[in-house]
């Protein structure tokens, strides 16, 4: 487990995390329900959009994102919750059939002073399409136990 | 429509947003695909965990103020798109049979220099369960048009 621990985050530790592909049917579900704008749900209106076709809703392209840190990094770690997410932003439009994968570099390491037993994790995250291009940059906050002695 | 164009954003005005109740279904339905981490997937597990019950994911209650945000006031204005989300903050945790209630005020509105026909508008954004808890803080960028002269 590399990254089981708070201890085992070191600044400028870059970590590749999976990919994973965008269907059309899974965009339109997610909007369906948590963001019903008609260029995330409805493929016609969004073809006369300024977007030229049907896209994702950022919130799923952060959600994508978490999957891909939980699979990847998380679930085997002793990660407790996160107070939160600073400046998300969505660059490029993802669009049905790109795939998506996933980098983070862990940017700051700090005991927490209240708790002796975490300690606070920023990371710099970045989702990028197949061809390269960064999709979504955002920096998260994330608790996880220090390492018993 | 009192906030259809950009011109409609004025500094320092709030607006209260719908409700929505959130049940155990949901949570796990969304965690599953999204944010698999047993507090948020498992009952069982999530009694054990430091949370003490099954927690919804953050992300969802950011897809949860969207559709607030989208059903009570962008469906029917002329957003074009977001750039972004800064400081999302999770504050109390989500739990099943919660009822989230969305608060948004408008921060900032500035025309865009590049593109006259449109501006920019920051909110800071609230949601709130049903004993006047605030669950989530978050501030928004969005790009609406300006209204035709």
């Amino acid at each position: 487990m590399p990254f089981h621990y708070f201890e085992d985050f070191r600044p400028g530790e870059a970590v590749e995390l999976g990919s994973r592909a965008v269907t059309e049917a899974e965009i339109i579900a997610f909007a369906t329900e948590y963001d019903p704008q008609s260029f995330h749900t409805d493929p016609e209106a969004a073809r006369r959009s300024s977007f030229g076709g049907l896209v994702a809703s950022g919130w799923q392209s952060c959600g994508i994102f978490m999957r891909l840190l939980v699979d990847g990094l998380l679930k085997e770690s002793s990660a407790l919750a996160s107070p939160g997410v600073d400046e998300i932003r969505w660059l490029k439009p993802v669009r049905p059939g790109d795939v998506l994968k996933g980098r983070l570099t862990v940017l700051e390491a700090k005991p927490s002073r209240s708790k002796p037993d975490r300690g606070l994790v920023r990371h710099a995250c970045e989702l990028s399409n197949q061809r390269g291009e960064v999709v979504m940059t955002m920096r998260t906050l994330a608790l996880f136990s220090r390492r018993p002695a």
